[in-house]
């Protein structure tokens, strides 16, 4: 089958692999009919993680069942399918309780294993012709009678929709609330689609990027530049001085202070700063436990010069990690079914597989309006 | 009336100061049965905070009403009553929430209030034979016939205890599941107490003082001392390697590392490191927006370097804050009325009002034994 | 001042009473400028309870302040302030967790109390000039800049809205979740209202009367005839015969079956069989311990012939109780502010207070197009 | 292999049938060391379900794992395990959210599956040598290495443990509340057992039995003799007329009333009155949608004449269903394991699989002491 391979920094091609296969009696193959790029693959792309040469890209996958193992009840040959990005087994202690980004079989000797990923187990990625799911009756997400038509959207419930979601959810967001979000990449765009869509009263999006803070302003969030202000004074000064209800963190251990300097405590000492006392915090950004490459001595540690004292004093929580998919993508895929959620709105490019090195290689120059990145490896 | 008054950096007295009064119709008087010193005192006698002389100190109180204001309605003379150490004024957004720690009104440009402490409003303490209670009828908590007899249980609900059990609450700790806890100070003993009387299967207490750790022992915990071993070493090796559930901090920003050095990130990165990933740590020590007088530069800020990468890749939560202590007061009052808590077996001196200077001395220079002090300014 | 005082059976008049007054320090006397008449005054109208002749009517109110008493610390004269129906004192047991619609000491004896209502204490009415407000920081919610502007809008902040809201709340509603709603009466329609802010994929609105069932789309939801259909067979077909996962009831104890007879137990029966295993029901419309008017046997004892074994077998839950308004008044407030929410859609007919006589009559009638009155006793 | 085998009403006898086996991949199968006879085992006994002759009973089992399917990947032979008595497949859409007992795939048409049992599907049960487990990796719980030795505590976690525990959750008690319990059977026990584990500060247990009463007693518990007085009155009467925080029924719908006249609303009625307005009350005892055998035509339709009315009135809440064993039973096995939880205390028998027939007709005859009845296939 052919597939989007990685052969070195900065360096993906497409392939012929061998065919993925059912392996075990709980798996399916699901033929690959939408995949994503994610802003996540960049870091593999990149060089800076584990992910081994070889290794096939894509966590973010949909498609139709070709085949399914002895042991799989639920799933039919046919079916149209959505598939989280983190593998779950559906049995261990985090799996039971719904924690399924947190894994304690998928991924022996840590928590959480994903498709396609630099140290979330030895899972090939979906960005080709099939994809081989492990405890397909689990993972398996079933869709409706328009799966196919409204694939653009269905796809966003493997991660982004769902993480986005999953922002809010940490932050504790109720209806009528308010809520500032760092970062409008593909994630916090949907971190601000899902507050608008729990009836938050007001959104703040903080970006530095025109065409984000555009599609921002387009899902009905208030966008605030943060070249031409800072952040923090510009929200309080919205807010009687009062910050927000939450706050979500959506960029990461690479944030950026407002000149662009590489500061990993920049977003979370803001959203200490604007958020108000009694208030949560979400963080969906990935840090890291360590980071060679990184400029400052305590980011090199996975530490962070955090604003503890102030924290504490306001009394304000934080909740943290990689969304747990399967606790929301039912609900959100009836959303979308509904007519009510519409998280394609942030598509850029929809392209073929033999497109993806090109397509790589935009995304990772940030060139202007390469914003998200659909593949269709069945086209 | 009498009352312990701060006259400068570790130099208190017992002077004649004008009786509390009623002042605004809301409030009530009540005469001071028992109250405690408390370790957050210490901050304040050491001169180390903005406490100016000649106020009162005093926040963990109890008492009978003696008078009450035109506007009290439920309170009455001669009831017995015990006083959450922070004051609420039970309309505010956040007091009408239950977060009566963080009330917007009684202490206008910060959250929260409460009696003799810095920084914390113009109220002044309960170490005196009267005591003033704003917004009484929601401030005092009603004790029941065996007030008296058991005042020595009942003043706990003051603070410590509901600030125990708050640090169980912020960790999320359940029934059936395992807690570490750093610090085996009056606040962190009492956290042992709560994390028992809920059911937790197993309560680790991190400590460095023998009078400490037996106190946690015989209230039913595990006692790991840090001078002997590396905490998280041995509680992961205690727990097959998984480490706890939950995690509460009951030391603050003060806190040492295992050579007795101030490390203010001691605690928390410790916490992360023993706690399961997607588990809970509540945080009750009190940590500083700055602290001038620190050593190391971070902790001068406000700031720790803190293992926010390792925190993260966990999916573990913080919950922060002073305990809102009418969130719980009734619920322990009732469990000490049957018999189900007794958090005065950690009291080691019952001392007259005019004993303080003394025991303020000794508290100070932690001398051995001395784990809690209650005056009795009626006696 | 002017006052619609009841009279007798179906006799109201706009009369001359005392002015309202402050009686204790901790009161607010507030100008009524905007005030509705609720299905539920029609109880009292049509002589079926306590109510006395003399009292005045009225428990939606909002106004501006003209006075406080001494105790009132944040309501100031002039303030725009609507007022929630149920009156707490802010302090018992009930009020300091929020349950501010059970309060234990406004109406001694019993838990909750109301303005100008029968058997919830010795309250006037706000169909006045004048309104004498408890509790006044307790009681008032400040509104915004616009608030008298948007009188139509806040206004239903005393009552409608959060009872609708509060529905939702005591099924368990979540983003994503489908809904069935029983009665389309203006509570009924704040339930559709509250439903579509919060994100449910689909809401289900039954009830009789044309006007309303017109109302309820309007607001998004699927409206279903319960004269053209049986209501349940209808929903199980339109959700492949799952059922929806919540349901509300918002009509009451004079519920009317398929075929106009009072059945008090057709919708709670109907919504056992309408909403999914493990689904939650909530319950707003009023239920009486006794109804000695009623037709059926065990109505007039306030019982009902309940299908317990279906509900239990099911795992379902209800919650019931009149709603909280404070538990959510702030954030539909800030809904309302930020044009997100838009209660007075469902308003019939502005008129003044000299015009309640006539106005209770067509309401009582249940006159076509009567669905919702607003009085305005300062035009 | 050796069954405990339903003949007709009233006949079991221990038969040779074919052994359990492997029938799909994600099976296992566990050779019985202990399982127990149950309450609802009797209502089989007796002839009044659709329970066929031929069938085995025993849905509360324990014992060694002997084989496993090959899409088993965590469960081996020779593993000690407890199983739930629900069987649920782990990916419906109640599983994941952890609501085992209302599993959608195992018993088609129905919310819920369990091993011999009635109406919940074609799995034979556990008095037996052998029993065949499906989806044995999430249906197995995994037993430490004193499982052996305190197979009467862990046998206890399959079924009445956790639906006691259950019981106390679903009526929502917190440390510190109390609670009254309907029924000292094996499961209102658990209950009263479970609410002293988590920190009630009373439990009252009502009941006509007077073994069962003093087992209550031996709990922690405060025992209420209905045959000696109103319950009701009486707990009123010892908490100051206020009632308990929370209530529990533990009986189900053949529950009688003082008079020994089954009264299917007898416990439901008393728990409405018993417990404060705002409380909760959780329902374990077994309701049916229709129960011919009834003696009241209500019961005969699964009907009750519930006191809707005073349960509106207060603002109560009722959530009911099978215990979702899955969700307890980790955190119960560590309480065993810990030595804080000792659910075994009431066995009265520990017997030989041969001794069933005899012990069938013992327990139904409530022959007074046979409290609970345990059987040792293996011996």
């Amino acid at each position: 089958m052919k597939a989007v391979v990685y052969r070195g920094p900065r360096d993906v091609s497409v392939d012929t692999v061998p065919d993925a296969r059912i392996e075990r009696p709980t798996d399916a193959i699901v033929r690959m009919t939408t995949t994503n790029i994610c802003g996540s693959d960049l870091h593999m792309y990149e060089g800076r993680t584990s992910f081994e040469k070889g290794q096939v890209f894509g966590h973010e996958n949909m498609g139709q069942v070709v085949e399914v193992g002895a042991g799989v009840d639920r799933v039919k040959k046919g079916d149209w399918v959505c598939l989280p990005f983190n593998i779950g087994c559906g049995f261990c202690e985090n799996c039971e309780r719904g924690l399924t980004g947190f894994c304690l079989t998928c991924n022996p000797g840590t928590a959480g294993a994903a498709y396609g990923f630099a140290g979330m187990g030895p899972y090939q990625g979906g960005q080709a012709e099939l994809l081989r799911v492990p405890y397909a009756d689990f993972n398996c997400l079933a869709l409706p009678e328009d799966a196919e038509e409204k694939q653009d959207d269905y796809v966003m419930l493997s991660d982004i929709f769902p993480t986005g979601w999953h922002a809010t959810e940490l932050a504790g967001l109720l209806p009528g609330e308010t809520v500032t979000i760092f970062g409008a990449g593909p994630v916090g765009l949907m971190a601000a689609h899902s507050a608008a869509i729990k009836g938050a009263s007001r959104v703040f999006v903080v970006d530095s990027h025109d065409d984000r803070l555009k599609l921002a302003e387009s899902l009905g969030a208030t966008p605030i530049d943060m070249r031409r202000c800072d952040p923090v004074t510009e929200i309080l000064g919205q807010t009687d001085g009062r910050g927000t209800d939450r706050g979500c963190e959506c960029v990461g251990y690479q944030c950026c202070d407002r000149h662009g300097q590489e500061a990993n405590d920049y977003t979370m000492n803001s959203l200490v700063a604007v958020t108000k006392a009694t208030g949560g915090i979400g963080v969906i950004g990935v840090f890291l436990p360590a980071d060679p490459g990184a400029k400052q001595e305590l980011a090199k540690q996975g530490k962070m010069a955090f604003d503890f004292g102030a924290f504490w004093f306001k009394g304000q929580q934080i909740r943290t990690g990689q969304a747990n998919v399967k606790a929301y993508n039912r609900r959100l895929r009836n959303l979308i079914h509904a007519g009510k959620a519409k998280p394609s709105a942030i598509i850029s490019h929809r392209l073929g597989l033999q497109d993806a090195p090109d397509a790589y290689k935009h995304f990772d120059d940030r060139d202007k309006g390469w914003t998200k990145v659909v593949l269709k490896p069945a086209a």
